[in-house]
């Protein structure tokens, strides 16, 4: 009881600013269902009180502008598309929480958040100015005159309640995602609108809530002028412009380098029986990626799982406690960069000894399914749950699967997951996959105790040229944006059908066409012998003999 | 206006029994949102006086029971399943008005609705009782006994309102499908509701409405002492047990000769010029059909369509107006049996003189979806429309696609066309594919003005014993129940894997072999001839040299 009571205080002073407005009013439900109440504490923070002087600062990161070369589209031009937004939809103002939302509206780029180049801040756009609420210390002179000429007015962090409460007072009409805008904006809006409301003496306005949730709002106070839906950013966020896609695919290419330099560099550490934990091992990689052009931090904890440890899906190693990796069993490494110019995540499974007939099966089975998907073509307005099926089918024929989801969205220089759009076996998402969104391809396979595997390669959505297009619709498919060789070694042959062969061939030839000429020496010559063809004539022969 | 009226009254009066209360409801809000009005017009039936004496008579084709050999399960214990159902649901009785449900749950059959083995008539399902409401002169000796048996009154077909009346007074909870359930039933029930809790003074009750549907009931005046759900029998019914399954095994064995038997004679028919039109065509199928053991009618009306008429996906044609049966196009044949033990439902597509390369990469893509589908293994749990997408998958490859559902639920000895399962594009339909359901598998590819291509089989739903169970669950895949062979000279190999081969030849050599014995002579040769393997070595060897 105790315990419920002060989760309730929690919530309503200092933690609502870290739930978004739907979160808070769930949690508020649960526990009213257990009949507790979530009670507004005014005028005290439990959490600092207990934090007192420990409590850390805030970062204060500098921000940096996002170059138009790798932004593509001017601040002006992204306002303007806002505001079209805003005025098709009556509203007077748009409140932005969604940190990477603000950064792409304003290609501007910060340090506050580890693996995310996002900068503490809100920003709320109306029809004629927009404000950025952020602490100005981290703002140079040159974004200041960057947000200038897009007519970006700078307040405080902490002004942006009274601000929502200005724009109560005023009568405006906000768009609100209440999955993403917190509990504390909506809630000071909603108290303002009702005495703003009183004072006038007019009864509230109606509330009016789109086809974002199925969720009643939890607004119950009557007057909150307000629309519900999602934030118009984050789908024009999620399609990609075209220099998006030239800094996406420039800095994959770069970090494939690094990539190739790492695998090389690892095969032989480990053939020569090198002892290397996993921790040592991802922070040598991050060394290689280090050396490329643009690099500024891992865009996630790097997942370096050897044996059982590649198992456990969210794995991370601690130098404290991580297992060495060596050549009896399967390593998984997960991992991913931010650069100046795109984000990467990749995942590579590999064997430095001899893979069992089990590991090569299920293996060739998550390869079968990354290759479906990365094969996929589809009608426009597809949802990515529609396509999952095809990333687990190989796999389900022999009773496996996996407990994931086999794509999420990606950010350009931004978050590594980003919504709106995903593939994943759970049917609620159904934005429909569109040209210019980023998704992963990552089917996996985990045997407990014992091994994981998992292939993960970016695709960008891209329009097809096919002969037909019925029902005069477009019809889409997939660019590869990754390029690191499949472990070869790894591939039970005689499962795959010669389509299937040929994908493999003509990838690791993308791979070498793409990615030799950044290499030398000896990487050079592991990225020739790891991206040979399969030379698969047994297998054919006999399958000939077999319908002969 | 007057128009609407008309229709308003309509639906109050004789239509009401048309309607099931959800469409009732629905038309009325639309009715209401074009601010015209759903009037319950009382004691006259406007349709009547429209027809006046030329109303025909109601059918009176006798019932008759479906012998336990085919039903597998007598009605006593059907009975004590749903009442069971009741109980755990806190249900007083069940009132099930659709068809194909009174017909399972009582092990019943007619002929009163063509190609459906049903007859006109209510039940109601109470914990000690049960009565069919039926025209008495539809009962036979033989029947009245195995009613008896079972425990089951008759009533005239018409008291099943004042029998809901009587139910209403007597407080009773009632479970109803209010997707299936007519307007009539449900008003009537709400009216008694509402009069009896008026004379005891007390407030309505709670109305539950369970997960069925995500729309409101529409009930809103008050009291109704019901649970809204999915009818018990849909599920009971569509998942078969032994004696249906077999039933179904046996008798597409039988239909498999006689399309052997049709196919042979209009292949020579046509090689030797003989005019025939669709119309012609499909009633020489019905002769060979109604020489099987068993057979009782069609189960649909046949789509025989040649060349543009294909196309057209619910074809059917007259003999005022239909096509000749020609050696210059694709014919399809979409057509089906009731059997005295099972339903049957196959379409095939022939050419007879040189099909176009474009038509035979159509219908290799068709027959690849076709592959993919009956080829697929998934967990238990999983929706139909999960797999939609690998029968389309090879059409949307090169732009192409088809407008209907890939598959819908069978009926065993019933209708064509059964719930709740189906595999569509639709997303709506969560009913998980589950063991003992029968599904088609009907993916196609329709050129308009030009031809039309669809290749159908009924697949019987299985649990899979597999070397894994990933999660500890079961893993289903389906076994087919058609033999009848797919025309070779349409398939162009070289676009087939070599497992898409070995299905081809797998399937034919066991049409072969389960078919063959029934047949003789001609029809037997024909059989050979279109059962034998796919030989594709130059496809296959060309193959190996580009990858080599």
């Amino acid at each position: 009881m105790m315990f419920y009571h002060l989760v309730a205080e929690l919530v309503l002073t200092r933690v609502q600013f870290l739930f978004s407005f739907d979160a808070a009013e769930e949690l508020k439900d649960s526990i009213s269902n257990k009949n507790h109440e979530l009670v507004l504490v005014r005028g005290m923070n439990l959490v600092d009180e207990i934090w007192g002087d420990a409590r850390p600062e805030p970062p204060k990161e500098p921000t940096r502008v996002h170059d138009i070369k790798y932004a593509g589209i001017d601040v002006p031009s992204k306002l303007s598309f806002i505001r079209s937004h805003l005025t098709e939809n009556g509203c007077d103002a748009v409140v932005i929480s969604m940190l990477d939302e603000v950064a792409w509206l304003l290609n501007m780029r910060g340090s506050d958040v580890p693996h995310s180049p996002v900068f503490y801040s809100y920003l709320i756009v109306e029809v004629s100015t927009a404000t950025l609420f952020v602490d100005s210390n981290k703002v140079s002179e040159d974004v200041l005159e960057h947000l200038e000429k897009a007519g970006v007015k700078l307040k405080p962090y902490e002004a942006i309640v009274s601000e929502v409460e200005r724009l109560a007072e005023k009568g405006a009409k906000l768009w609100l995602d209440s999955s993403s805008v917190n509990a504390a904006i909506i809630t000071a809006f909603k108290s303002s609108c009702d005495k703003h409301m009183k004072k006038k003496g007019k009864a509230g306005e109606k509330v009016e809530k789109e086809a974002y949730s199925d969720e009643p709002t939890g607004v119950e106070n009557g007057a909150l002028n307000a629309v519900y839906n999602v934030s118009p950013v984050t789908l024009a966020k999620s399609v990609k412009n075209e220099a998006e896609i030239e800094g996406m695919k420039n800095s994959h290419l770069r970090d494939a380098a690094a990539l190739a330099e790492f695998w090389c560099w690892l095969e032989d550490e480990v053939c020569k029986s090198v002892p290397l934990t996993e921790v040592q091992v991802a922070e040598k990689l991050l060394e290689f990626r280090k050396k490329q052009d643009g690099f500024i931090e891992t865009s996630f904890d790097t997942i370096s799982g050897y044996g059982a440890n590649g198992a456990v899906i969210h794995y991370r190693p601690t130098p404290e406690d991580c297992s060495s990796v060596g050549s009896d069993n399967l390593f998984l490494l997960d991992s991913g960069a931010q650069y100046i110019d795109g984000t990467t995540d990749i995942t590579r499974t590999v064997h430095f000894g001899e893979p069992s007939p089990r590991q090569k099966e299920c293996f060739t089975r998550v390869l079968q399914g990354h290759i479906a998907l990365d094969q996929a073509v589809f009608p426009e307005r597809t949802p990515g749950f529609v396509l999952d099926v095809l990333a687990r089918s190989s796999l389900w024929k022999i009773g496996l699967d996996y407990r994931h989801g086999t794509g999420h969205g990606v950010g350009a220089a931004l978050n590594v997951h980003e919504g709106p759009q995903s593939i994943s076996y759970r049917y609620g998402n159904l934005t429909a996959l569109q040209k210019g969104m980023i998704v992963s391809n990552e089917p996996g396979y985990y045997e407990d105790n014992s091994f994981g595997i998992r292939i993960e390669n970016l695709l960008l959505i891209k329009e097809l040229n096919l002969a037909n297009s019925f029902g005069g619709i477009s019809y889409l498919g997939f660019e590869r944006l990754t390029f690191v060789p499949i472990q070869s070694k790894l591939i039970d042959v005689s499962l795959l059908s010669p389509s299937e062969i040929n994908w493999v061939n003509d990838y690791h030839e993308e791979v070498w066409d793409k990615v030799s000429p950044l290499l030398s020496g000896d990487t050079r010559d592991w990225l020739w012998k790891n991206t040979r063809p399969i030379l698969d004539v047994t297998h054919r022969y006999s399958h000939a003999q077999d319908i002969a």
